[in-house]
Parts: structure tokens; sequence; C-alpha cells
């Protein structure tokens, strides 16, 4: 449960994404980037997949630009006809779509008169206003604008164009996670976990069930606050222990 | 991009899910569900995760279930405090929640009078109107109401409940796909792929590239049309032929 834990700066994930709708690939940018705002102080909010169409693709930016600090998209910024993410966001912002003077000169550097074909000059598009964001692997830019960045969807570019942008963005704090897994059926610590939880409000505590060999709940304490993280789950080993369940060592808080 | 291709009939995922959203749990439920879908004659059209948040929920669920043929949830549905999913439905919709006789009476079945604790009867509540959904894996049932159908989080439990309501989904058409692997820089043929995918408009033909051991792209023909896909990648193979790439064999339709 999500409690007055939440930091300040909240951020959503845009997942352009036939190919991941059809269950064919699956998405490697979601957990990367949490983790990644996570140590930035930036919470990922929330998430939408949505298919190759450009009104869905503007409605979400649009839904999501308004709700959250910041907008992260993946994919749909290649040179195929397929790549349209550069259309539907200057179409979200209601603006046009214009060459970048600098985006071109690097492509036609990098590439070379010869090379530099109309494919690749489709990268060199961005909605009006929008600024590059670097591409150390394969120079054709992302793109910002406003607080919406228009990200690679293959996940090592996205990681390097991660990197150029961490200065520019503004933080709040990290959210600190802690877990114990517990080999006990999750119904039998419900209660003492829920009393838990209303006792140490600046926490948010998780409970996540597994089966597979043996049974058992991994419980997560959240907080931006390391010592409630602390003191919050010294009460759950004391639950668990009160009540003979066996537990690991619970984890360190990172 | 998505073409006239679409089928009729579609559906829509929501992941309940702080732990998805910290990235600390990678969620397995996505792909799984756009494979069955799709072999049942269903495409998954959107995705989102949102956190553990009733309003956040419930306004997710009436996004979705307005715009989508059928909704689906995953996640939340437990004995602890932090599963909040049957209350969020429930406000979704705008009704009560009730504890549902049938299961409360397989559950008590289950685990007898001594074990049934307060924790295992939350799992026995539903959205009034709510009609169970079979777990034959932990008995906790899931749970439709109209056209949204609230099942478990943990991925064995997801898919064993999915058998149970096969028989009484609406189903389309199924999407069929091939896919070819190109061992050229993808904006080399994207002139040619435009150009095939305006003369093959019932087909959806995307591109997605890889780095890594060698560079190219996969290029993934879609469409309900098996001989639609025949042509389409014939004409895509004859463009990669003419243009002397290297190509790997195309994979089945599948």
């Amino acid at each position: 449960m999500t409690t007055e834990t939440d930091t300040d700066v909240q951020a959503a994930l845009l997942i352009i994404g036939d190919e991941i709708l059809s269950g064919r690939t699956k998405d490697a940018n979601l957990s990367y980037l949490a983790v990644w705002l996570n140590e930035v102080g930036i919470q990922l909010s929330e998430v939408r997949v949505v298919p190759d169409i450009e009104e869905e693709i503007a409605a979400a930016v649009n839904a999501l630009r308004s709700k959250f600090d910041y907008l992260f998209t993946t994919g749909g910024i290649g040179p195929t006809h397929d790549d349209i993410t550069v259309d539907s966001v200057a179409a979200a912002f209601g603006v046009p779509v214009v060459v970048h003077p600098e985006a071109y000169r690097r492509m036609a550097e990098y590439y070379g008169e010869e090379n530099f074909t109309e494919a690749r000059k489709r990268m060199t598009r961005v909605p009006e206003g929008g600024e590059l964001i670097d591409n150390p692997v394969s120079i054709a830019p992302g793109i910002r604008i406003e607080n919406v960045f228009i990200m690679a969807g293959v996940p090592k570019i996205m990681q390097s164009m991660l990197e150029g942008i961490r200065a520019h963005l503004r933080t709040g704090r990290k959210v600190w996670a802690q877990s114990l897994t517990v080999h006990a059926a999750e119904s039998k610590i419900a209660e003492g976990l829920g009393k838990i939880q209303e006792e140490h409000p600046g926490t948010s505590i998780g409970s996540y069930p597994f089966y597979g060999q043996g049974y058992g709940a991994n419980i997560v304490i959240r907080s931006a606050d390391k010592d409630a993280i602390d003191a919050a789950m010294g009460a759950v080993m004391n639950l668990c222990d009160a009540m003979g369940f066996d537990m690991d060592h619970p984890t360190a808080i990172d």
C-alpha cells in the first residue's frame, strides 16, 4: 500500500509497443528505468503500453505528461515506417515536426554524405521545440520536449541516453527497501502485518506470496526513511518469531 | 504500425503493482496473457501498471473496461492489508463489497474451521454481482464482474484461472505472425519496407533493430490472413535479396 512515504517527484513510462503487446518480446526497460529513477530520487508511478497508433500514443502522452513530473517514452524512434513516436508526440503537443539542425549535423558527420540516407534523415526530426538527448551508442539522438523524454527502445541505447539527462532532472528522495522471506502462508501473518502497517505509517509494507520450492511470502518494507524501515522490520521479525515461523535473514536496506 | 488487420475483440491488462513499479520484481503475466489471448482470438491492446492506491486502480479500471471488450487485472487479491483490488474494483463499479457464499463454502471446506482465519475470509469478498473464477492451484477464487476479470498476480495461479474462463470469452480472429532476421542496418531497408507496407495494407509490418553479436533487424509481419503474410514476406525477402543482404530463414507462420 502506498502511504505518505510517497516522495515528491514522480515519473511515468510509456512503452510504444505492438511487439510488447503481442507477447513476443518482453520489455526490458521498465525495471531498469524504475531502479535508475529511484537511485536519483524519482518514483516511477505509472506505466502504460500502447500500440503503434498515433492517436493512442498522443492520448497517453497527454494523460501522463499532465499527471506526472516527467514522462519517459521508449520505442518507435528508428528509421522505418512503423517508427511514429516523434509524429505522435508532436501531435500530442500540437506542434509540427521539424528537422533539428544539430541532429542533422551529427548524423551527416557520422554517416558521411553517401550513407546519410532518407531513412536516416528521418531520425533528425523532432517535435518543434524539442532538444536533443545524446546517444553515445548509435548517434541518432533522443528528444526532450518540456517534461517528456523520448528514448530509444533498444535497452542498451535507452540506458546510455539516461546518463546524459541525469543532471537535468529535478530529483526528490530515494525510497529505500528491505525485504524478508518468511516461510509461512501469508494469511497466517496477515493480521499482525496489517497492525504493523498501521503502527508504522511512514512505511509501505507489501506482502508477496511465492509458490514453488516450498511456499511463503516476501515482506518488502519501503520508506524514504531508513530508520522507519528498521523499526517496522524489527516489528515484523518479532511477529514471525512469536508465531514460530522460519525466516531468512532480511536483505540489506537498499 | 497497426492497420486494418486489427481484429474485433480487444482486451486490456491492468497490473496492480507497487512491486512492479519499484523495478524489484519483473512482471511475468503480460507476455503469457498476450500469447494466450491471441490463441483464443483476442488482441491485447493496452497495458497499464498502477500503484497500490484505490483511486488509481479504480480510475484505470473504469478507463479500460469502457474502452475494451475485456479487462484483466492481476495482483492484489491475497489476504494481507496491501491487497486492495477487490475494494478498488467495487469502487470503480460503485457497488459494495460482499462475501460470496460459494467462495466462503469452498474455502471453509478446504481449510477446515480451525485454519479458516479472518485473513483467509478476506479472500471470499467480491464486488457485489461478481461471479467466481476457479483457482485449481490454491482455492481462493478470482472474480468476474461484467467484462472485468480479477486474477491472481502469482503467474502459476493466474495461468490456471485462464483455463477456466476460456469458454466464457467472445473470441475473434487470431493474428498470425512471421519474422525474418536481416543482417543489415534497418535504415538501409527502411524505404523499401515502407513501400511494401503500403502495398500490403492487410498486414502490419514491424522492424525491430538489434545490437550485440552483430547488428540487424527482425522484421515481423502480422495479419489475421496467413496468405497476406506470405505475400508480404515474399516481397521483403525479394527486397533484401536484391540489395544483397544476408537473411536467416523466416520463422514459421505462428
